[in-house]
């Protein structure tokens, strides 16, 4: 078209595809296209806005390695991340939740009632519960993998100090679908915010915080494999967290426990007479999708 | 918030800023906000087709360095680069079109009347016109920056075998507001479609042609800078530039004038008596705005 227009643009642009074009990619392609013209007409986007924006990609092109994924901090302030999750949540399950950016695979075998603490300083977690099934049967089989951070506030893959699987463990349930192991309390922490989302965060007068959490990626044959984390009510960043993560059944209490009932069957190094906090959590798995 | 829902999100990330927010960007992240996830709600936008788009921007962030401008490029393609133009453009002016990523600062001299073309092969083109005000008054001092494809399709920047400033040059305008130069006719060429971009263009089938063209950008004290293409009437591609660039106004025809009439006063190395093309083009430029 020569005499493309405000108008006619999404006409256009949807005019140029190929008639044999997979149908879901022109789907997503038109919402894209008319949501995109939508945006720049409503502002008035000004071409001074425009270099801006791209600037703003350009830098976190640059920013992005194997361990740093600003697009997706970038998806995740903007709460596109939070939002597919919620999209696809299978009411009355378990909710899902943000995978963010310090998953690493290969993670170690982590044995029920293992101590994941060692020699970290901090308060003793023991946390614990059920895999089930939406009728409240017990998942055996099914593989948790869990990461935190450290007392620091920092996973493995931003800090030297650690080892690189520290903090980080694969529990499988036996018939009785309980997992349970040793661990310190995790702290709340921030986002990266020397990159183009950290400008972002400060130009909109937002803090970088996120409230302190558990993640679990939950697979069993199948179940729908969930991924997710898990809140004590007490964190001060539990209402504004800034990717959005939150939702009210992750919320949970750690249960202060008196000292010298530290269970049998966990491990813990040090510390064993003195009191401890307790995290019951059962986690419940939806079917999966039929093929 | 932590009961986000697909409902609240938009809500609940306006709700994360700070009151002393610029009320511009305020506004622009709102449109943003408010599209981005009416995108991924209508298009109930999966954890896979999530990643492959995080995979994409990841894909376009290395490609990108000093010369390869993916971003740009999936703007051009997206016509959200051709939106912002029309957006701004001023009726009675011509009419603005892309800049597209090729343009290089710095570019010498040329002379009214001076040679573009050189040793190159191909045809003769003669361009020429007026730079003119809304009332059709001559504009004096008019800074044009013209660049343009060599006859192998390609910009100086892309191609090691052309001086850096082959095919750029910067005339002014004197009292009469002429301006005028000898090239070789622009040709048809393809966007670059090695990277993600080019996925995009293969998957919706669509060519990655854009037709031929001069680039024009006109400076002059009290108006708006235009950024500008002219298009010649017979380029096959006309009615499907993948960047959405051509505008009614800016195609023009290239007139063929017999053998032995190239004017005086325009220079031309060889092939001085042979037919050649006439593109005669006024470029009309707008007030600036008010400061």
């Amino acid at each position: 078209m020569r005499d493309v227009n405000t108008d006619n643009i999404t006409d256009v642009f949807m005019g140029y595809f190929g008639k044999d074009t997979n149908p879901r990619l022109r789907e997503i392609m038109l919402s894209l296209a008319t949501h995109l013209h939508a945006f720049a007409k409503e502002t008035n986007l000004t071409h001074d806005e425009w270099r801006r924006g791209i600037e703003f990609m350009e830098w976190a092109g640059r920013i992005t390695d194997e361990e740093r994924h600003e697009f997706v901090l970038l998806s995740d302030v903007l709460g596109l991340s939070a939002l597919v999750d919620m999209i696809h949540s299978v009411p009355g399950g378990t909710s899902s939740s943000v995978l963010g950016p310090f998953h690493i695979t290969g993670a170690p075998p982590l044995a029920f009632g293992a101590d994941m603490k060692r020699h970290y300083e901090g308060p003793v977690l023991l946390a614990r519960g059920t895999v089930k099934n939406m009728k409240g049967e017990p998942i055996e089989g099914a593989e948790l993998d869990i990461w935190q951070t450290a007392p620091n506030g920092m996973y493995s893959s931003q800090d030297p100090d650690q080892d690189t699987y520290s903090f980080h463990g694969i529990q499988t349930t036996g018939p009785d679908g309980r997992y349970g192991f040793t661990t310190v309390k995790p702290v709340s922490y921030t986002v990266p915010t020397d990159g183009p989302v950290g400008d972002i965060l400060n130009a909109t007068g937002r803090h970088p915080w996120r409230p302190s959490h558990l993640h679990y990626i939950i697979k069993a044959e199948g179940y729908r494999t969930l991924v997710t984390e898990i809140f004590p009510d007490d964190d001060p960043y539990l209402d504004e967290d800034t990717v959005f993560g939150v939702r009210d059944d992750l919320v949970m209490k750690y249960v202060e426990q008196p000292a010298q009932t530290f269970p049998d069957g966990f491990e813990l190094s040090g510390k064993v007479n003195e009191p401890y906090l307790l995290a019951d959590f059962d986690l419940i798995l939806t079917p999966a999708a039929e093929a």
